[in-house]
């Protein structure tokens, strides 16, 4: 198949728009799994929804890999392969961010994480759901950019709240909780909460970066 | 204008190196503002220093932006696109990570944050500081590469010199600090410090990569 | 050297193995360090084991600036040079990782580090072995890629093991250890021991590109 001369000039352009919007599927998947968690906090759910999210992040990892190798062997490709391939890792990097947030809330396991946690949660799936519609408009945003341009705006907007809400909770969690070790735990499922806003933003920046250099 | 066919072979070497002599001055007014910030503590004058950071963090990433799209709109640069590109996204990255810096000091609100804090903001004014003046030796490089070089060699020293700082007031803050939360706490901020050096070290690399590379 | 027109378009090809050759070893020789430094506990000990290893690391950054430079003046490549250069950053940064492990053990000097230390060294020591084998397969691996198969398959068994050591032994910690600073000192030694087992990976996933593409 790779080594088919024909093949490699055949352009295969549905694949990588298919590829991606799988991707942008296991991210929704990886993010309404994380908020369907946070209604279970005994050690023994948190570890199975960890696991639950991990075998998401496995397909997501395999997933990219096929882009990565779809772009070594095609000749055409819909759009520069440095941008397919910034646009897969950068969907990548939110679910391994996902994935990382199951894993602290495993490992530190903290009393409670609150209503702030809460709505983190609810900032990631909105911005996972951006980045589906986002991503099905990679086929037709050359002739109409304004809803793709409409979704970079709302993952902007998006992680500016949920920093508002990130800012105020780490403030009030210092000054009002005395257990330093809980303080330690909370700290460490917030900030990768937050750390995970940042990126789903960053994959705005770069479906941003394509408006500018095909509009 | 971008689909001006004659505009896009015209050389626009001064509008590169005056966008990224403007990105500089922006991480130096960003450094300059941290720096004083030192000086306040109430937790009212530093959420006004964070806001006023921030707003200068966002004119940076506005001039970034445009360095990027004048680079797709623009068929002869001064200097490889991947080099401007870079030296661009190396300068923001030292203004973000001097707003996080500031947010930092912000939501975590140590109660004193001592001589080393202060010292590390004079490291990154003095980092800034190079690196305005090595981005003033871009249009002339090739011919007379002293000036720039001799920047590189200094942002290399200022890191070294600030990470003895560092490690000697963790070193020691671990050891005489008896106060778990204090020590969360100042501990989140001296590391944002320590990485923002780190961040400006960097840009360094990229300016002594320009030299191997063009001169 | 670098001006020589014909030396630009001579092929060479063992320079850059050989090389990449060196710098893994250098790798390899930071984690054997790492490794050796676990069974020394005070804090002149640990000093003197960070000051070796930081000698260890800058050694790596001047082979891996070589790399660069080879790159910059060499026409003909044995492989893509966004692929040499990727490896040679990729071994690189698992180098940092391991000086950033020994300064953090010398800064926050942690009463004891047990034995999941000693075993996420060992995991570390095994990945630079695996990564100093995959190296030696570059000039052949296009004919018979199976032993580099192999080695990527180590990589992210190894990986995986270490995050199953790190994960039990940070929820043991945080449910059996009372001293808040105590744990803040392990916690961030431990993070970074992970986050090296990682960067192996990384490098692994980077080898493992190479088999996509030029197998």
């Amino acid at each position: 198949m790779k080594n088919s001369f024909f093949n490699r000039f055949v352009p295969k352009q549905p694949k990588f728009f298919s590829l991606l919007e799988h991707l942008a599927n296991i991210l929704k998947e990886a993010a309404d799994t994380l908020a369907e968690s946070m209604g279970h906090v005994t050690p023994q759910e948190r570890e199975t929804y960890y696991k639950k999210i991990k075998e998401v992040e496995r397909r997501g990892d395999q997933v990219a890999h096929q882009v990565l190798d779809e772009l070594e062997t095609t000749f055409i490709t819909p759009l520069d392969r440095e941008d397919i391939n910034a646009l897969a890792s950068g969907i990548d990097d939110v679910i391994d961010c996902v994935n990382s947030c199951a894993k602290r809330i495993n490992i530190y396991n903290p009393h409670g994480l609150g209503e702030a946690a809460k709505e983190l949660c609810r900032f990631i799936q909105q911005e996972a759901d951006c980045i589906c519609k986002a991503v099905n408009e990679l086929e037709t945003f050359r002739k109409n950019p304004a809803a793709l341009r409409g979704y970079c705006v709302a993952l902007h907007d998006l992680e500016n709240q949920a920093d508002d809400v990130y800012e105020l909770f780490i403030k009030r969690l210092f000054e009002e909780e005395k257990d330093a070790v809980e303080i330690v735990k909370i700290k460490e499922v917030m900030q990768e909460l937050e750390r995970t806003t940042d990126a789903a933003e960053h994959v705005g920046k770069i479906l941003k970066n394509l408006i500018v250099k095909y509009v």
